[in-house]
């Protein structure tokens, strides 16, 4: 089948945000925690975390421009801290709900029945039934005005991770950790390994390790 | 377990690298096809897609500072056009080799065994063997400049689809297309669906669609 760009700015609005979502692949399915300045805690599932670099530890995620999601840009820029959790298949229905739009003053920790744990320092919520998580400081904000996005990059403070995840070489086995994946806006995948695969060099072919 | 970002700092160079960039989660897996002005073509595999925006349809990729992705990126710089093609489990070793330090004059379809498919008026390659792909208009890049990482944005401009995988609400089953993920710089991954979930309301709990 073969789609033209007139085809997709032609699609019903929901139907091409499902198709242009889902195109790209499979992503990291994540809950982001924060808070305002007086306490009051907000979890919001999001699809756009990216890896930008190791050393530094950064991380990107993508906000778009509407009020839904503002809570948690907002916390964030307020704050300068937020709590990155990964989903696993006990709690994927509760992420996914965190993405009704619920007022500000309700914490979607509440409604959706996860429980929050917080940085006694920092002051921003983790989810206690992630198994992977970390603690973020805000890095920087980069308006994309070519369609008023938001770009949110970070630097990862401090990591916690089931002990049988880490691997000898620093890999974090993501399904011993029970990471679970998505695509699209509403779809949610546990995966199965085919391998791991040495280091690619231009006078062998990769190896499974 | 617990590991703070001077544990971070201390890890050695690939043990770190490793780490930070499997703790992100599972990824979108493509092939990024490029040809520079002469028609010399250039496969890349990347793990950085994210999705920006469905109207105009954008995404964006982040390219490293060094040296060993540069002639894709130099290519999509030349030329304004180039090609994103998902991998399969038939694939994904050859992929995973398009990584090798391959010289400029070497085209990785030909090292690795895929084919390419040439989009007859905006020269540049597909693979043949990807069953999801489309054609990318370059629009924008911006420079982090926190780590000296490149951040391009493009349009997407024609899509290929296998006619079972586009559902009829706009989703693309990726199961239906063979598509797999990746965690880490080297582990692959494929995928079995839980569900799809409503959209979230305030007043009523998710139900699988």
């Amino acid at each position: 089948m073969h789609i033209t760009k007139n085809d997709i700015i032609e699609m019903d609005q929901r139907y091409r945000a499902s198709f242009i979502n889902s195109l790209g692949g499979f992503k990291s399915l994540i809950l982001v925690g924060t808070a305002d300045s007086n306490g009051a805690s907000n979890l919001s599932v999001l699809n756009s975390l990216f890896h930008i670099g190791a050393n530094p530890p950064l991380c990107g995620m993508i906000f778009r421009p509407d009020v839904a999601e503002r809570h948690t840009l907002d916390n964030i820029l307020d704050t300068g801290w937020y709590t990155i959790n990964h989903v696993t298949e006990a709690i994927y229905q509760a992420a996914h709900q965190t993405s009704a739009r619920y007022p500000k003053e309700v914490s979607e920790f509440d409604v959706v029945g996860l429980t929050q744990e917080w940085h006694a320092e920092r002051k921003v919520p983790f989810v206690t039934e992630s198994r992977v998580k970390w603690l973020m400081q805000f890095r920087e904000k980069h308006d994309l005005t070519i369609n008023g996005t938001h770009l949110v990059i970070g630097e990862i403070m401090e990591v916690h991770i089931p002990d049988e995840a880490l691997q000898s070489d620093g890999f974090v086995d993501l399904e011993a950790a029970g990471t679970i994946t998505c695509s699209g806006l509403d779809s949610y995948h546990k995966t199965e390994k085919l391998s791991r695969l040495s280091y690619a060099k231009v006078d062998t072919w990769p190896r499974d390790i």
